[in-house]
C-alpha cells in the first residue's frame, strides 16, 4: 500500500506538473450573479475536461458546493466521480473539531466522497487532527501559514520560542507517522515558504495564492521544491481564464505547467 | 431589525433556559453501526419534537449531515424547515477561508440554508471572519478555548502580551459593530470561561463540553452568565438519553434546563 505522500510524488513525475486546479466556481466569477447551479455544473466539467492531463490534483473548495445545499453536494458527488482515477483530489473543506465529530468528516470526505485528501485547520491541536491521518493511503494538508491579507493577526503571535504557524509545521512532522501529512503555504510571503521547508523538509506543500492574491509563482516553486515536493493551486486564474471557453481554459492551464516545467527544469 | 445577539438574549428570557440542544447524531451513537440515514434521521426528529419548548437554540453539527454527502444535506435542510421559527439554529461547521470563499460559506449557511448563527474557526484571522458579519441579524460564535483535550497545543501559545485564545476574544470584541459575535468557550476549564468574560462582557458565549466531555456545568452557568449571557450546549446527553425514546430524551433534557434555572434562580 503506497502512502498519499509517494502517491503524490509519483503523480508529479508521471505527468511533469506542479498544478493542483482549484474547482472555486462561482456566478459571480463568471460574471453574471443571476447563473444558476447548472452554468456553475457546465463551467467545472469544461475546467476538468480540459486539463485532466496537466492537473496533478484538482482541488475543490467545498464552500462553493456547500452554497448550493444538497444540490452542490451531489454536483460534488458527481464531478469526483467523473475525476475518477485521472488525477488526485483534494477535499478544500478546512474542518477540523473534537476527535468526534473529526471523525465523521474523515468518513465524509474519504469513505463517502472519495477524496484522496483533505485540507485541516489545526486551530484544535492534534485531536482534531489525528482522525484524518490514520489511513495512510489518504491525505492532509494542513494550514500553516495561509496566503490571505489576516493570516498574521494569529499565525505570527510569537512566544519566546517561535510563532505559532512554525509551532504548527512542527506539529506536522510529529505527527507524520504515515508519510500522508503536508502543509499549506501561501505563495504570498516567499521567505516564509523557506522558514517552513526548513521545519519540515519531506512535507509537501499545498501552495496557493497564485494568480488573483499576487502570490510569486518563480520562488514558491524553488523554495516548495527544495528538499520536498510542492504542488501550486491554481483557481480563477485558470477556470475563469480569457472567454472561459474550454480552449481558454487549456491555454491557461498549459501556460501555468510550461512555466513549471522551465523553473523545474523538467 | 434585531441583532442576533438580542434575539439570543429574547429567546433566553422567553424560554427561561440556556439549554443549546446539540444535533450530533451517528450510528455508533445510536449503538448500532450498521444502522442507515433514516434511522439517524427518525431520531434527530424525535430529538426536535421533544424539547422543542425547553431549547433555547439547536446546533447541528455539520460533520454528522456531511457525512451521508448530498442525501445528508437534504436532511440538513429538511429539519431546518421542520424547526422553524420555533428555535434558533446555529449550523456547527467550524468554518473559515480565505474572504471570497468565507463569503460562499456564508451565503451557503444564512442564505441557502437559513440558519440564524455558525460557528467559525479564527485561525486565518479577521478577513476570514467579516464576511459572516454583515448582516446583524445573523450571528458567529468564534472558536476561542475549546473543550478538546489537545485545544492548549495552539490555543495557549503566549506572547509577551497574552495567548492566543486571549487575542481571539480580543479580536472578537474589536469586530463586534453590529452586536452579533458570540465565543465558543469550552465548558472542561472554568476559569478561563471568567478570563474570557473579563476580556468579552456582553458577548454571548456558547458553551460546550458539558456531558460526555466532563465539563462543568454549574461554574459554566455563574461565569458564563456573569456580565453576559451564556448558551450550554447539551448534545450526546440528550440525543441518546436512556432507552433514546422521546420520553428519555425529553427527561433528559428537562432536568439539564431545571439545573441551569436553579443555578441561574430563573
Amino acid at each position: 500500500m503506497k502512502s498519499f505522500n509517494t502517491l503524490l510524488s509519483e503523480q508529479i513525475i508521471q505527468k511533469k506538473s506542479h498544478l493542483c486546479v482549484g474547482l472555486d466556481i462561482n456566478p459571480e466569477g463568471l460574471g453574471k450573479t443571476n447563473a444558476n447551479i447548472s452554468d456553475i455544473i457546465g463551467q467545472s466539467y469544461k475546467v476538468v475536461d480540459a486539463t485532466i492531463d496537466l492537473a496533478v490534483c484538482y482541488k475543490p473548495n467545498l464552500a462553493f458546493f456547500e452554497r448550493w445545499g444538497s444540490e452542490g453536494y451531489r454536483w460534488l458527488e458527481n464531478i469526483i466521480s467523473h475525476i475518477g482515477k485521472k488525477s488526485l483530489i483534494i477535499a478544500d473543506g478546512k474542518r477540523g473539531d473534537i476527535g468526534n465529530s473529526s471523525m465523521q468528516y474523515a468518513i465524509s470526505i474519504f469513505n463517502h466522497f472519495g477524496f484522496d485528501a483533505a485540507t485541516i485547520n489545526p486551530y484544535m491541536g492534534s485531536d482534531s487532527i489525528k482522525p484524518f491521518i490514520d489511513n495512510p493511503e489518504k491525505g492532509v494538508f494542513i494550514l500553516c501559514r495561509t496566503s490571505n491579507p489576516s493570516a498574521r493577526e494569529l499565525q505570527d503571535i510569537k512566544s519566546d520560542k517561535q510563532k505559532v504557524y512554525e509551532e504548527v509545521a512542527n506539529l506536522a512532522v510529529k505527527l507524520n507517522n504515515n508519510n500522508n501529512i503536508g502543509l499549506v503555504v501561501g505563495a504570498t510571503v516567499p521567505s516564509e515558504i523557506r522558514k517552513i521547508r526548513n521545519i519540515a523538509p519531506k512535507l509537501p506543500f499545498l501552495i496557493p495564492g497564485i494568480g488573483a492574491q499576487g502570490g510569486d509563482l518563480e520562488k514558491s516553486m524553488k523554495y516548495g521544491n527544495d528538499n520536498g515536493v510542492a504542488i501550486i493551486n491554481v483557481s480563477r486564474g485558470i477556470s475563469f481564464a480569457g472567454d472561459m471557453s474550454s480552449q481558454a481554459i487549456r491555454i491557461a492551464a498549459h501556460e501555468y505547467v510550461t512555466i513549471m516545467r522551465e523553473i523545474a527544469n523538467e
